[in-house]
């Protein structure tokens, strides 16, 4: 069994960030491109803990891993896009570099790739895993359509604030465990409690970002805190300070949110902390990082085939960086 | 056996133009709406029809007839994006009336759902599927990148057009017609020849299409004749005009694309026609139409079999709409 950081390293080596053939250049040069941006490559080394959770790890999980890896590529091309993000990791995006269209084409030849991964893993576990892959694809398309939709509306309730993010961002988290598991020989009842534990993980990690970027030290957080705010983004800290505002405390924050005055970022800290949005945000992390560690509890293998996982969990959500 | 026309009402009664579910309304009412805009349904009848080249209509070659329709139909939704279309089948394109980003998504969701209906063939067969399938997505996509760079390009050689149209056209129909062939239980040599039938007759097909918009009949064309010389498209015609001109017709040409006179379509019209374009572009056509000929000739099934292909092929390369 082996730590986050060593699979990292392990999938660094078999993981092509030039995969793609020269011809036509600006196509492929722009997908090669993207991978050679250097993700932390989660999502991968997810898969393949939820596989050797059970076992060591399959031939077929490292091609699910790297199938994951390519569709998690896909969607972060296509969302700069829907963004008009002009930076990703320091670079520029693939639309700033390369034009909308070839961005466009590149995510979407990113997809098909994925598909080739998947298309390595033997016919026992091929219907399974593509279903769950397809579904959880069309569930991330599902939460960033709400996230567009959210944008534009302003009021957006903490249910459906939780409904998007569990579609746009945990649930790819909670299906690359599920596939390792599944690759693993891991029962339908431990598959699900695999599931379960990346999904509630994943919330509690965008939880612990909205709060870092609100309330993190900005030395350790390596970036400029208040950025949401800012940028007036719609996190779990501004939809829930919106919901239990007084109504003086809600007219100032929309009117902080419109005007957007110099000394903005500290204004609306103020308020979120007299709301105690900081305390209700660590609160509600702990609940779904609870409900993340009862289902790898409940996991039915020694529980030194866990340990690794508890670590990650643990540091993921107690970073402050 | 079926004709092409029985083939298209049996498609149509199982083919759901509102398959996607209601919520994400936005997302899930955009790809509806382009799947009711009711396209000609030419390559999933194509796929039926490769199936019954060797054998009655297996459940899985409905399955891969309506995944290769969504994979057209994701094609297109992207390629209005990149082409910034207005219009198509006279109704509004789904970023025009969707925006561009519902429209990026709606396109994915449809290369997703097309995976969806792939995973529903049996495992005898889904490797060698769902590698055709990937395969070909990847070309078509080639395809389109090639396509966007030449409308940049003064340079284009008809080879290099040649290759684009296979890529971004002919592959899916060749690969249509080989879905149904191997779902049909044919042999790998049969299986090429299919293929290569598909290809070809594509090909003749685009010749076809490039060919009539300048010299077709306008009543029977059901539009105006001329609009890719309006738009300086890039064609067959064009860019053999360009190879073959005297440097006078050519510099005559040029300056027609670049000045957009009045009298455009008739002035370029008559250059075409002084070069002979007309009678090159039909000896062209016949080129690639007998070659596809030939493959299907090729194919070892009793010829009775083989009739309403024949019959498609001869009406998609004869016909003056």
């Amino acid at each position: 069994m082996h730590t986050f950081e060593e699979l990292v390293n392990l999938f660094a080596d078999r993981f092509q960030t030039n995969q793609f053939p020269q011809q036509p250049e600006a196509l492929y040069g722009a997908a090669n491109y993207f991978l050679q941006l250097n993700g932390k490559r989660v999502r991968p080394v997810l898969c393949l803990m939820g596989n050797e959770l059970f076992d060591i790890i399959h031939q077929n999980t490292w091609e699910a891993a790297i199938a994951v890896e390519l569709f998690h590529s896909f969607t972060l091309i296509h969302d700069d896009m829907m963004d008009k993000a002009p930076l990703r990791r320091g670079l520029s995006t693939v639309h700033t570099k390369y034009g909308e269209n070839t961005a466009l084409l590149a995510g979407d030849v990113m997809m098909i790739q994925a598909y080739e991964f998947i298309n390595k893993i033997s016919v026992q576990h091929l219907h399974s895993i593509l279903h769950l892959f397809n579904q959880t694809a069309k569930q991330v398309c599902e939460g960033q359509q709400m996230d567009i939709a959210f944008e534009k509306n302003d009021h957006v309730t903490l249910k459906d604030y939780l409904y998007m993010i569990t579609l746009k961002t945990s649930v790819l988290i909670a299906c690359s465990l599920k596939m390792g598991a599944i690759l693993g020989g891991a029962s339908e009842g431990n598959q699900q409690h695999v599931y379960e534990f990346g999904k509630n993980l994943g919330i509690a990690f965008q939880i612990q970002d909205d709060y870092l970027d609100a309330f993190g030290d900005s030395q350790k957080f390596g970036k400029q805190v208040g950025g949401d705010i800012l940028a007036n983004k719609k996190t779990f800290l501004l939809i829930h300070a919106l919901e239990v505002a007084t109504n003086e405390q809600k007219s100032n924050l929309l009117q902080l949110m419109r005007e957007n005055p110099s000394d903005k970022i500290n204004q609306v800290l103020s308020i979120f902390k007299t709301c105690k949005i900081d305390a209700w945000a660590k609160e509600l992390k702990q609940k779904y990082f609870d409900v993340a560690l009862q289902h790898l509890d409940a996991v039915a293998v020694v529980s030194v085939r866990k340990k690794n996982l508890y670590s990650l969990a643990e540091y993921l959500i107690q970073r402050d960086t």
